[in-house]
C-alpha cells in the first residue's frame, strides 16, 4: 500500500489549508488504496482571519501545526518528522495557508520566502524523484521548490502565473477539472479553488491529481 | 433542485463539527444534485480544544458561527436565519460540537440542554414533516428534538445509547456503513466517526444518509 505525506498549512481557506481541498485529498488517497500521514510546520500562522467577516482578527494568534490537527483529527506530526524514505509521494492542498504560512507568496510574490523545514522536505521528495501533487495556490510553492522551468498550474490568474514564472517555473493555463503534469519532475498540479465554483469542481481536479500521482512509479 | 440546510457546530472534531463528516456531507449533497446552505448558532464554544494535544486550551474562546465559517468558506448564516420553508431537508454532521455547542449531551447526558435557536429550527423541520439526517453523535440532539420513541443510532456505544433512550428516542445498534431510518418521522441517522476507523468508513454511512434523505418526499 502506497504511503503519502500530506503537508497542511492550518485549517481554513483564508489563513490556512483549504478544508474542502484537504479532506478531498485525504479521501482520494484512501479511495485509491493508499494511506496518508499529515504533517505541518510548528510555527505561528501569518495571521488569523475571521472567516465570517473576512477580516483579520487583530491580536489573535494560532499555530499552524495545532490548527492543521483539526483536519487530521489529531493524527499529525511536525513537518520536521517527515522522512521521504518512509513515503511514496507528497501532496499539498491549497488555501491561503500554503501561500502565507508555508511560503509568503500571497504577500511577497516572486520575492517570497519559504519555511525552511517545508522547503527541506519538499526538495527531498523532488530530489529523490518521488511524485508530488500540489493543488490550488500550492503550485507557487512548487515553483520555488522545483524551478528549472517545471510546468505547473494555478488555473489562469495572470498575476499569480507571472509570479510563478518569475520564481523559475513555467505556468500553464488549465481548466478547473484538469491537471498539468511535468512528467520528468513527476510533478502534478491542479487549480482546485483557484477556479472552482463549488466543491464538485474542486473534487474533479484533485481526484485526477491524486490518481495520477499515485499511478507514477 | 432540492435545498438542504446544514447546521454546523464549529470546526474540529474535539470542540466543533467533525471536519471530514461536514465536508463529506456537503460533497454528497452536491453529488446527489442538491444545493446546501450552512448555518450555525452565534454563540461561544463550550471550550477550545488543542487538537494536537487533546487538551483544553485554557483562556481561549472561539465563536461557533465564526469557526463554522471555515468549513463553509465564509458562506454561512446564523441559525436564526434558517427558515424551513426555504429548504427541503436539514442535515447535521457530528463531532463533539454537536454534543457540546448545539446541546450539552457530551457533559450532561440525558439532562442536557439544547441551544434554543437550534432546537427551534430542528423542531420546525420535524413538525413540517421535512426529512432530516443526523450523523455521528448528532442523533443525541435528534433524540431531544423528536422524542416519541423515534428510531436513531449512534452506532453501538452503550452509554450514549442509554442516554438517547432516556431522552425519549429508541436507540438501534447500527454498523458503520449503514443507516437507521425512522420512516414516519423521516429521520435518518448513521454512526460515522462514532465507529469509523477511517474516512472511507465515515463516507460510506454518510453517503447513504444523504442519498436516503434526499430521496424522501
Amino acid at each position: 500500500m502506497k504511503k503519502v505525506a500530506v503537508i497542511l498549512s492550518g485549517s481554513g481557506v483564508f489563513d490556512g489549508a483549504e478544508i474542502h481541498e484537504a479532506v478531498i485529498t485525504l479521501l482520494a488517497i484512501r479511495e485509491n488504496g493508499a494511506q496518508y500521514q499529515c504533517f505541518a510546520p510548528d510555527v505561528a500562522q501569518m495571521h488569523v482571519v475571521n472567516h465570517l467577516t473576512g477580516e483579520v482578527a487583530e491580536g489573535e494568534s494560532r499555530n499552524v501545526l495545532v490548527e492543521s490537527a483539526r483536519i487530521a483529527r489529531g493524527e499529525i506530526k511536525p513537518v520536521t518528522a517527515c522522512k521521504p524514505d518512509d513515503f511514496d509521494a507528497i501532496m499539498l492542498p491549497g488555501g491561503f495557508g500554503a501561500a502565507k504560512n508555508l511560503c509568503t507568496f500571497a504577500v511577497d510574490g516572486p520575492e517570497c520566502s519559504v519555511n525552511d523545514d517545508v522547503m527541506a522536505v519538499c526538495k527531498a521528495f523532488a530530489e529523490a524523484g518521488k511524485p508530488a501533487g500540489y493543488a490550488c495556490i500550492a503550485p507557487a510553492l512548487a515553483a520555488a521548490v522545483y524551478k528549472d522551468q517545471r510546468k505547473v498550474t494555478i488555473g489562469n490568474d495572470e498575476g499569480a502565473a507571472a509570479g510563478i514564472n518569475a520564481l523559475g517555473a513555467s505556468h500553464v493555463d488549465c481548466a478547473v477539472d484538469a491537471i498539468v503534469i511535468d512528467t520528468e519532475a513527476k510533478l502534478v498540479t491542479t487549480p482546485a479553488y483557484m477556479l472552482a465554483g463549488d466543491i464538485l469542481e474542486a473534487k474533479a481536479g484533485i481526484d485526477k491529481m491524486v490518481k495520477t500521482v499515485l499511478a507514477m512509479k
